[in-house]
């Protein structure tokens, strides 16, 4: 069961599936030129919007979880990517540590831990979970609902390496790290100027990311690959301003918010009109930091950002880890014309290296077209992709499940190497 | 639908299941260690043999065919691999040229042509099959009886490159050539010295190979592994031995097979009595270069191959292409003890680079335990896998599906290991 559009494609989508999948090895072999130059990050997972007429990544998370949702049918293309990514990032590490979220007692977090770790072992790593959260001080047993286990223990940092230590199991001392911890609470100390391989890097958490940042990156690449492709690159491209010195409590910097929607409104509004589309534009307004969806407002034009009331203003200015928010994206909204049983739903897009292993959709059914499914509360179905994503039936009409899933494929691409310019711009190496 | 094993698994193969899957990441790890010194070959095809006490590659082929057989439910582990190889072979490839078989009108090899030319397709290049069969003097197409079509175009040499001619088509002039054709027949002078990529090269045809080279480095790699694992090699080693200056139709060089197959049967039979197994041991005499299972015989003494009618004589001495044996392998026999329906079956592994992609089993309902699954005449089933090799589950029986399946690969991987090291000694660059 995949998704149906609630219209079905006809427009300037249509059109653009068509090219993608006429032009198939073309594509890839822009991509392996690509590739050359760049290194994709270990991980990493995209969320996409497909409006009908327009296909965009609208976030992509460098600390993924939710492996556990994908098509367990294909996760040996998972183990065989990430043999791939370790012989790139470690070829001869024989131990990896994970270090997961502090949440790690989350029950569907847990889960994905679960997932990732027999990925891990099976490309051929030994694998154990350290957690960095002041709650987790001996190794403990967590346990899911559906009855497996996973030992997470304490990190000792011994001069410039991190270990386990542990008198049952035996000490745990790693070549190579690897987080799947976003950093949103800032970098901590433990995690500076290690010996190991820290993997990803340590400013590809959102201590030191912009979504700004990432989305010029992006806006270069759909560009650069929408005139290969011969089309309009806001296809592909969801257009986006920037706010600094926003302090939603003080209400300060609001009528440079109010300014700056009104003139992306404005700004869509025109595409829309050369594309006969009647839908409102909308815009997405969200930290320029930080994930998990806290600190979002989905509005239609400046004038709902003046005034805020109290509750909506300590919305916006607090997202994970108790972080402020001082700088905000507004990103063109792209509604979700996604439909499972009039459910709204929305593709996320899994790659480890420059690889596509697979997917799901989030599944929702409370909210509208022009909500954030990623957001606290908004409880999800999973619905695993139901074939891969590398393989379109070319004889096939082009928005068959293969074909579409295929176009996803190339798009979470495109913000994969956006990803890749955006950590080349902030390598303190390249600095 | 998997065969099962006649004996269920008790002695010693269950034992080496149990190792391979308890040093599952071990494993992994240690051939992680081999490919940072080799490369493997573009794609490889090992033929296995598993005896309930033994399991060993009785044969590796270097341009596989069969790919139609795999599993089209794993198709997308085939491109993710071919796009790694590509990726260390040919990059910047855009175009492939692929140079079949010059039986190509044979409908099974047909499927596989087609079958690969999708998964390179999918994997990025552009591919259009040319021949070097004197049969083929214009663009041809050819269907196969379930309604596919291939469009084969004969070769065109221009100075150091090969090329295809067609007016309506399109001249075609590729910046790589992966061979599928194993050239038993020699290599011919128009693949000598080309500007482009030759994949794999020359050297790893049937006119520079021989099985008791590939088999020397076999040893050594299966020692090693055996070494590590704690194990006896002979568990997943087949003994053999080599005859040079024969010629059959002259009766020259028997008595030196009769003595060396004795020789063996008694190094093998005191391998059997140190693991208790009371069947006959027997080996298999076929030609040191070559293919297609012509000239095989599978021998249970000396004597048998003294005195040899003239029927015999003449399928020993002449293989594909009509050329003449002038040296053997006389190589362990292992006994299938695979079967379905009480037909034995064979397993084949596929692997690109050094990625396992999935296999197949030779079914095959006229043939004893002790003889050769491929050879002429010899009809087989295929039975695709019905898992990857990639996943075992460790929480299983050594012998369940998943679990047999990756002892399998691993084996299969080993031959490569071997075949790298085979190359690596005859690579003119290397002389």
């Amino acid at each position: 069961m995949v998704p149906h559009l609630t219209t079905a494609l006809s427009g300037p989508l249509l059109d653009l599936e068509k090219r993608i999948l006429y032009k198939m090895p073309d594509i890839e072999h822009w991509f392996r030129t690509q590739w050359l130059d760049h290194s994709a990050p270990f991980y990493a997972s995209v969320d996409l919007r497909n409006s009908g007429f327009k296909l965009a990544p609208v976030d992509i998370n460098l600390f993924p979880a939710g492996f556990n949702n994908l098509n367990p049918d294909f996760i040996s293309l998972s183990v065989q990517a990430a043999t791939i990514a370790i012989e790139k990032v470690c070829p001869e590490a024989h131990r990896l540590l994970i270090i997961p979220e502090n949440h790690s007692r989350n029950t569907y977090y847990l889960r994905n831990v679960i997932e990732l770790t027999r990925i891990l072992t099976a490309a051929g790593l030994e694998v154990r979970i350290g957690s960095i959260s002041p709650e987790i001080t001996e190794p403990t047993t967590l346990e899911t609902p559906d009855g497996h286990t996973l030992l997470v223990e304490p990190i000792v940092r011994e001069g410039n390496r991190l270990k386990l230590k542990n008198p049952e199991l035996g000490d745990f001392d790693s070549c190579a790290i690897l987080l799947n911890n976003d950093l949103s609470g800032g970098a901590p100390e433990l995690l500076e100027n290690l010996e190991q391989s820290l993997i990803p890097p340590l400013h590809a958490g959102w201590q030191t990311r912009r979504k700004t940042r990432h989305f010029s990156a992006y806006r270069d690449v759909a560009t650069e690959f929408a005139q290969f492709l011969g089309i309009d690159e806001w296809l592909l491209n969801p257009y986006f301003e920037r706010c600094d010195d926003i302090d939603f409590n003080a209400r300060t910097g609001e009528n440079c918010l109010a300014e700056k929607v009104d003139e992306l409104i404005a700004k869509i509004k025109v595409k829309y009109t050369e594309y006969g589309i009647t839908q409102d534009p909308f815009v997405i307004v969200k930290a320029n930091a930080g994930t998990y969806g806290m600190g979002i407002m989905s509005v239609k034009s400046g004038e709902e950002m003046l005034g805020l009331n109290r509750k909506k203003r300590n919305k916006m200015s607090t997202i994970k880890e108790g972080q402020q928010v001082t700088e905000v994206i507004i990103q063109e909204g792209v509604y979700t014309f996604e439909n499972i049983d009039e459910a709204v739903a929305e593709p996320v897009v899994y790659m480890m290296d420059h690889f596509v292993i697979g997917g799901f959709y989030r599944v929702h059914t409370n909210r509208d077209a022009n909500e954030n499914l990623n957001a606290p509360g908004a409880h999800f179905e999973p619905l695993a992709f139901e074939s891969p994503c590398g393989l379109p039936d070319c004889t096939g009409e082009p928005d068959t499940v293969p074909n579409r899933f295929y176009a996803y494929s190339v798009v979470a691409r495109l913000a994969l190497l956006a990803t890749t310019i955006e950590l080349e711009e902030t390598d303190p190496l390249n600095q």
